[in-house]
């Protein structure tokens, strides 16, 4: 298996040299540039840099990139270290790839050839990546490392596009927690190339497909901190000032009543009215995907809170029901159930979105307020509100076009015998690609502490 | 056990009627609001909003909601999952009911008849739960969801009414921690909750009450975050500037010392001075406790270790000597020992509070440093410094009579055989709630690894 | 064993006595100084405080610190108490006497004879600590509380004189990340001691020299908040503004090239291509700690994936082969291997520092960003960049001096047979210091699960 090494040193070097050409520091992170930032914008404080408004919301961010989704992903009884390892390594990847990209699209100033960042491109990659982690989760325990660098590769690369198109083009409102570009996108992503690479006899592994008591444990923390942060998640690129505000109120509220219909529908759905961890862990995330275009509108904090009632319930169902109807019917095996989580969701916030933005009114956003809200400035002055709906709509179909098309192309790739992915019979297992430490069973303490006594004993 | 599926639906479903009719958002999260407050107040930098104050400690408190309290609770062997999934649902539950409750008493505009919220409103919910989460800790693995979510539903409304005497009719100087509001009310809250529930048979669960290895490891993820977190706590929701400075300076010092004296009771306590990681998860939390209230005057850096010094000292003591003689005698069963960590110091810090006030002078605070700091402008201009102590330790008696007599109404509402509590030989267990995956010890990794390879063997 | 309370109580006494003569807050948390200090320098809001550009950083470093070092330091099978719970006492005591020693050398008011403290103070403080508990690494398991407590004393002690030095008398730029006087120095520090206490018979405790599933995921937990808050570390106290912003940009590419080549020679240096546990969570946190000078600098974004790129394969191939030579022909014992996170990277950020400084223009910088950067006014307003750079390289063997000469004397204090050590076949285990829970095994949760069905039976 050189293989893995080989990608990622070939791919480190391109990124060296690509970053060498192209990547600039941008004028409030260039030491220069700042001074002279400040000196024509008459700012006299460092506070106003960009920085202390997004640094916070920056740091949660990257908690759920890597603690969050890697976490979250350590639930099967043997595949913790690939779950959280394996996370690590394609976000660490993609999050490069994805400076280069977004930049390519966002950034490049056409005079110098230069692409520039600052820590809201930190923030955005951070958010590419997301999409390309999404996708593992439907193949979490079926693919090698390096058919995983090819999904994020890829990934990060359809995800640039499809938000130039869905942001720029479009021009939908911001996306600000990519409930279409991240989270429809990465969902039927992830979906189309599991399609792909189904495996008919995946019940030989069958064995390990499931959690114990400790790794349901070390997934509730990754669940947790998605939960926790998702106002951040959401709120990272909004506007300044009230906007952020205010997104970060609607995904709290949102968040909070998701748990409580994810409980219900988890309960309900089991004999014996026993709750399922599987549903704690996903469904009450699901309303954080759902409020991700939405959360900055002016949604109200009832409309909210209806939003995440709604979300538990359908993302619970799905993972009673929907799940397994996919794989039995579909031929569609979905590890982590992203269908659920993020699919299905985010697809909802991006209609969501769609309705709320027809319906924004200058009486609620004030003049001023629904220019700077929706962005509609310069060539997008006249459009309206209803029109502006329409395009967040037609936004989510691209995304869930780019997903399943980028997704099934990709998945075709990924069927080139010469990835290394591991046999149907030793699917779910570290041991494919993880030295392991010995078992505990093999070594009972409190025996090794008796005969260590008695070694004492002998030595004295 | 429908029950516990229809309380969170009417519940949930009663919230968004109830935030429909009540809440909206506050001038700073209302995007029309926002630009007019911007006007109207000569503001024009977005990071004078209150969120840039707010936010990182926002952050830092539903940390300690969610991971610190929910892993803190994972201790038990077999009662993880209840601990952290429990917490889980009555804060996301608890704050909702807390925005509507504490909105009542505090911003219900008397003329439009809402409640307008805004980030310090979200800070405020976070600390009104921690009230219930507190009291949780006494009844831990005894008692079933629907009964924890009826023990937050009374303390929440409960928390809410005597916030409202201590802080607008005592005018006890914001309390910004909550030494009083929320430890010492909370801790009695939940042992008098505990004391009317009483088993006399719960050592029938006995093999169930206690830690394994790595049981305790997962509670130490939560003690830590508590640890770390709590200068952010006692620190959210003070006066900008110097107070949140000083806040969170004491509070770090004071933990320190707490730590170390800790350590050396727990060190004294235990035959061949073995240190117990109960003591380590607990007591050394003692200090943020007792520096709620204070933690934003001027005690002075030696003044914060002293407090720290002597709450190492009597938490610990309190764990070793106390709890087991409140079982016994006082017929009270504390699972966390909430009354070591929560009720005593709480009550302590109430007092230290009070002395503090009473000793504060125009010399070291400046003549509007304390208007400033205790708030005594309008009807309260002329209130002298010891009276203020007075009242700060009149408001450490309210909230421990709000927490003794509402939680014994409580604990009699919850001895209606109908809520689905575990019977006395089946506490502490998950089995009762969950839907458990098989265990760990019936598939020894090794031997299926080796059938695996065995039965590849044979497929070719 | 009184020894640990002793030690404990006493030191803690002498904090309260010292803290009480000589530490008083500062202006911008004094409630009197705040109000005089905004009067003088003409400042309007209180967002200008300090606080609020610190302290997001500053609550990253403590978790680094806390959660960070504690949970790396829990791998171990049979020592995961010892490393986040030991780790948890000398960093509480080491940040108390940190803020005497570094305020003794920074803020000491010759007139007052009193130390001013601030946010920055306990961010510095936090840093100083982090000394000590690198040197733990190196000590990991083989040695007792009350050692770890003197290692600490020492360390801290030396840190300020170290960093005053450097700092102060050389001048050295900021060194805010603390290659040197934090990595370089802690690193060679702890590999002195470590050579002082050398044990021969370790092998007698070889059985629990090592990991299993879930202490690696414990682990993972530590090393993924010490690498996702690293941008944090290094520019907690860097210059505010485009200084801060930047440093977090270099710092974060830096880390994300450092996975990439970390798993290229993790799975190359092993047969079968597998992936390394203590490689992955070790040698991709290298990047951050060669970064801690130049971060700041004007390094360039691909500058800092070079740098990256190059520790991933230094530390990966330390841990391969350094650690085993150093064990087996210096009579070295490095539990962590912190020569290859710690010392040696480190050691080349300081010189990667020397070299970014000397090659620093006024043109990449402008004027007042060179100034301002390197902090060239007063009585350093001549020293050119390559004598700044010559002074850089010398503050990297100052430390590195430090290191070895401090950690040799340390060494013989701690060789003294009076600190309760472990013996050569009882290292490694928390049955040493610690009251452990009785065993997972002897409680087969599913047997007692019947019983209890059984019982139940018998009781109707």
């Amino acid at each position: 298996r050189i293989c893995l090494p080989a990608v990622c040193f070939v791919w480190q070097i391109a990124m060296v040299i690509l970053f060498g050409v192209f990547i600039r520091y941008d004028e409030e992170s260039d030491e220069k540039g700042w001074h002279e930032f400040k000196r024509s914008h008459n700012i006299t404080s460092n506070i106003e840099n960009d920085f202390y408004f997004r640094y916070p919301s920056f740091q949660d961010v990257h908690v759920m990139i890597f603690v969050g989704f890697g976490f979250l992903m350590t639930f099967l009884k043997r595949y913790s270290f690939g779950g959280v390892g394996f996370n690590f390594l394609i976000a660490a990847f993609g999050l490069q790839w994805a400076l280069l990209m977004q930049g390519w699209f966002h950034s490049l100033d056409p005079v110098t050839g230069k692409i520039t960042i600052g820590i809201e491109s930190l923030i955005n990659a951070d958010f590419c990546c997301a999409g390309s982690l999404i996708a593992y989760g439907a193949l979490l325990g079926k693919v090698s490392p390096v058919q995983l660098m090819i999904v994020t590769l890829f990934g990060v690369t359809l995800f640039a596009v499809e938000e130039y198109i869905i942001l720029d083009l479009l021009h939908v409102s911001l996306d600000a927690g990519g409930s279409m570009v991240i989270h429809t996108f990465g969902g039927y992503y992830g979906l189309a190339i599991s399609w792909v690479l189904y495996r008919p006899n995946l019940n030989l592994s069958k064995r390990l497909n499931g959690s114990v008591y400790h790794s349901d444990l070390f997934a509730m923390i990754g669940a947790l901190f998605l939960w926790m942060f998702w106002p951040s998640f959401n709120s990272a690129i909004t506007n300044h000032g009230a906007g952020q505000h205010r997104t970060v109120i609607n995904t709290y509220l949102s968040l909070a009543a998701c748990v409580l219909t994810t409980f219900a529908i988890s309960s309900m759905g089991q004999k014996k009215g026993k709750l399922d961890m599987v549903h704690i862990q996903n469904a009450s995330l699901a309303a954080g995907v759902a409020m991700g275009t939405s959360a900055e509108f002016m949604i109200t904090p009832y409309g909210s809170i209806i939003v995440g009632f709604c979300c538990g319930i359908i993302s619970t169902f799905g993972y009673l029901y929907v799940t397994p109807f996919l794989e039995k019917r579909l031929k569609l095996q979905d590890t982590c159930g992203i269908h659920n989580l993020h699919a299905v969701p985010g697809m909802l916030g991006g209609f969501v979105g769609a309705i709320v933005a027809a319906a924004a009114t200058e009486e609620v956003y004030g003049k001023e307020g629904l220019v700077e809200t929706f962005g509609l400035s310069g060539k997008f002055e006249n459009r309206s509100m209803s029109t502006q709906g329409a395009y967040q709509a037609a936004g989510t179909c691209v995304a869930i076009a780019f997903g399943l098309v980028g997704g099934v192309c990709v998945g075709f790739i990924l069927r080139f015998p010469l990835w290394g992915d591991p046999a149907d019979d030793f699917c779910f297992d570290d041991e494919a690609y993880w030295e392991l430490p010995e078992d505990e069973e093999t070594i009972p303490p409190v025996l090794e502490y008796n005969n260590h006594m008695i070694n004492k004993h002998q030595d004295t």
